[in-house]
């Protein structure tokens, strides 16, 4: 049961570039995949112009480190000071909302749409996507490999340590989360040991 | 006591050049990895193409979102309406088989080869290396950054939580799994939450 | 509130771009990014060769799998008959020793270097690095995914199981770790388990 040639025949994948390519929303990721790997400062300045033109809304002085991933770049909204780092992967179909000074690690994703998946009678693929906006605060630190589940809203002053997987729950200002799930570990200005998320 | 240039001679550097595109196994990564970035639409169905070539079995309406790395693709068994997701990477050489309607998120790892190092008197790189084939049953949705581990077999409808790291483990299906180790936290069609996971 | 094209006006980011080039340590990167994809035993010696030119210290028989990523290469030493795996990420910037025989799998990331943010009153981008070296010992298997913090000792022998987060702990020669954060499940030589991590 080999998958027949003609089911992605090159008339339909020629055809499909040509409507990628036609499509405004899609265009821009072709150019973004050239420049996405570009390194050094020359490279996180390149995409940052790249970006702010499409994002919602986009700060002063934001970086844009090698090898990050966007999708619905027009729901994105990015403060002053920001930097998004390595691999990054955001999602922002539902909206995604990053204050002024946001520091982000390797291998970040920031997710805002979900597959819903309450009936166990219909296929997921066949059931509804959901959209909840995700916020990041100011001065919020997610270290690498942090995931955030779409609908999060991470107060100011927020560290994530590294790994963390942070899901919906009330969270206050300057709270260090760490962990799968993520729960607080600890207080930012109150905490003991030194700094190794 | 660098390493001195004559072990990876220019003339050693390209025979192995020579040697691994004669190699029908290996030829084939050089050319997916000129079109592993493509985005868009035109990408997920140029991949699909020409990995459904490769895998031992490939059903239709597949698609292979940019990225995405295999090893042994040749003992990769795919259903209909797979979705591989961005960044994913299949390592195949215990032999994967993922059945309809399976939905990956960005980041997912399926291992099916393991190194064994059972004893500490040798050598981890010089014990066996074990090969556990990996069965994802159908409708199943691993969200982003799961790790499923060699040996591991999901039952239909089974839905797994971000960052999970699903072990060998006896799951039932539709069961939702979360956490690092992977534990049941509830059941499909059965539970209160909404569908953050 | 637009990022006014002129933050980064083409003059100041081709400016920028010849500054990188100028600069010995940062040139190297934009070499690196030409090679970093390039697949099979060809990729992984012409990586090591090149690597080897830049890292403080290189064993012999490296291997530099695909997509890895380093910063700071000239403050990574590394032993014999060591395996950096795919889309591994290597910060140095505070000094990094890998032991002989590391297995490194896909995903793995090492860092050394931190931002502090102990107090709440000052961001933390204003805030200091934090240097701390990492050192792994000989014969260790770092899984897929694993995160080692700045600062983490691990002694000769040691497994870290699938998406572990290491953090800075007095650890035994040969235990095995896995978790978030890591915490020991056993030692290597005295397990009943297979070798599933």
């Amino acid at each position: 049961m080999k998958m027949s040639n003609n089911e992605y025949s090159m008339w339909r994948l020629l055809r499909r570039l040509y409507w990628d390519i036609a499509d405004k929303g899609e265009r821009k990721y072709y150019f973004y995949c050239l420049i996405s790997q570009i390194p050094s400062s020359f490279g996180n300045m390149l995409r940052a112009r790249f970006c702010a033109k499409f994002f919602r809304k986009a700060g002063k002085n934001l970086s844009v480190l090698a090898g990050t991933r966007f999708r619905s770049m027009e729901k994105l909204k990015v403060g002053n000071n920001v930097v998004i780092g390595f691999d990054n992967f955001i999602q922002a179909l539902g909206g995604v909302t990053l204050g002024d000074n946001v520091l982000m690690g390797p291998g970040v994703k920031i997710w805002s749409a979900n597959h819903l998946y309450a009936s166990s009678e219909r296929l997921i693929r066949e059931q509804d996507i959901e959209l909840k906006p995700v916020l990041i605060g100011n001065d919020v630190w997610l270290a690498a490999n942090v995931f955030i589940a779409p609908g999060v809203e991470l107060p100011d002053g927020v560290v994530v340590g590294a790994g963390a997987v942070v899901n919906v729950k009330k969270y206050r200002p300057y709270a260090l989360l760490a962990g799968n799930p993520a729960r607080m570990i600890g207080v930012r200005g109150e905490q003991k040991r030194g700094g190794d998320v």
